[in-house]
């Protein structure tokens, strides 16, 4: 029988918040991870970026305004520097907890540039907040030089850019390559570097990619078995908060497609994650997207617990 | 026959010293690359990281005195993230080259850790500056916490950490798995990620890996027949600066020791860089270290200029 593929997108729980609470939050996800690999799976995993990519752009913001000599760092630059960090550390904790068990077994990190349509429509409507809360003052200082802000939750503003749909990840090969090569492939993090062909050239633009939606496509594209979409909650629910909450096992595309019809699903909260999950499920006959927890991704993948949407 | 294996370590001028200068520079370096893959090699390129990894140590330090929730990036998860982003301009203009020559190319970029042993004498005396100048004052303070300053050539006062040897490039096997898949494979960038070895867990420590010796293990471990190390001069040079100078084209590993103990080539600079192509020149036969400028690199295999050096 050949080996079950899965692409697991993490969430943010799963990276932890700074520096430190990573090297933590890196440990215990490795576990939920090589207990997978155990099972005789082909993983690819996949994961966001972030509180990490909002660290480092406002490190980049503060250094041009203390030292002169410093330039602009664009936001795709950041994103690789995030999937370069945060790529090591999950690398780490795998490889630890392999090697924990006795595996000697293959890991590595591939960073990943994802093509996106300058014409998305995404661009001329930014809604993905990114970096730290400012103050109304500050804000609108960004948006009298052109840098779109926007009030975040009740908590402060922050500079929104475009989330635009990912086109086709450029490093495709590699990691086909690495996985064919018994490797476990860390990739595509952050949603991946935004970039723009422009006739040949790859050359990064300011917008950030959902994690989920790349995960989705890579999927697609690596002809996976499985999705899983992991995030706060062991199942996705209709009526949510409401009497009437309904927590949902098994969902066919065409049901998950009503419910977003009628907006059961919080927008950039639930609705991405379902609507991530949808594409991958509708692509092919067999494909099962799943949104779960953490640690009940094997639950999940067995059929246990979590959301399963499949045609 | 066989193909050339060819390990080129770039000098600082082939990455430019900030973000906007990378990008210029980068494209002309890939020509030189794209040059010599045309010839029929398989390419390994490594890369320094000072001006950049310099630059995300003075923004992460800043950091944490502007916003008290942040806390310090260690030199390592700073190198992590200057592999991620120097990696990915390295590897497009690389692309974008093949591609403007209608050559369907594969490239691709491996973070690369490297381990050092704690004993390692180094860490007694650290040697490598790192990060922006300083002021005596600042310097001071510093010192007073335990972080070790020097002196930099009258420019100023500058922190300085430990350059251990290094003893094991952990990503080894995922290199060579490209290589074998055709790639044109960029690796240990900065040195590589320094780490120690506990235990099995790979914990980053603060010290600075020279390129060039890395790029000399990298290049023995992986069989390559020449290494080539790009600086700012054509040759090497004896007597260097002064009446009776002499430029070096072909040296073997027994006369390249003996200028070494006459101090014919200046610490910190040239020393180094003749050190690291003895070691891989030394370590088998057939071996050769080519020292050059990078748009000699070409000339330089082809036996036309340059200072090689063998058994």
């Amino acid at each position: 029988m050949e080996k079950k593929k899965v692409v697991i997108a993490l969430g943010g729980n799963a990276l932890g918040k700074d520096i430190e609470e990573q090297k933590e939050a890196v440990a215990h996800t490795a576990k939920v991870i090589v207990d997978m690999a155990q099972q005789g799976m082909d993983i690819i995993v996949t994961h966001g970026n972030g509180p990490q990519v909002g660290m480092i752009q406002d490190a980049m913001d503060n250094l041009i305004v203390m030292h002169e000599n410093y330039k602009q760092v664009p936001l795709p630059t950041s994103v690789a520097m995030s999937q370069g960090y945060i790529g090591i550390d999950l690398q780490n904790a795998i490889k630890y907890e392999l090697y924990s068990r006795n595996i000697d077994g293959k890991v590595s990190t591939i960073l990943s540039q994802v093509e996106v349509d300058p014409a998305d429509p995404a661009f001329q409507n930014p809604t993905k907040p990114i970096g730290r809360f400012m103050t109304k003052e500050e804000a609108e200082e960004n948006e009298a030089n052109g840098i779109t802000c926007m009030e975040d939750a009740g908590r402060g503003y922050r500079i929104v850019v475009a989330s635009p749909m990912p086109k086709r990840i450029r490093e495709l090969e590699t990691i086909r390559t690495l996985l064919k090569a018994g490797h476990i492939v860390i990739t595509c993090g952050g949603g991946g570097i935004p970039v723009v062909n422009e006739n040949g050239k790859l050359v990064g633009c300011n917008a950030v990619i959902d994690k989920d939606n790349v995960s989705s496509l890579l999927a697609a594209e690596l002809d996976a078995d499985d999705l899983i979409i992991l995030t706060a909650v062991e199942k996705v629910a209709i009526n949510f908060g409401k009497e009437n909450q309904e927590w949902l096992s098994d969902l066919s595309v065409e049901q998950a497609k009503q419910y977003i019809a009628e907006e059961q699903f919080a927008k950039g909260s639930m609705l991405p994650k379902v609507e991530a999950a949808v594409r991958f499920a509708q692509s092919k006959p067999g494909r099962n997207a799943l949104i779960t927890l953490l640690d009940k991704a094997a639950d999940a993948i067995a059929g246990k617990t979590g959301t399963v949407i499949h045609l």
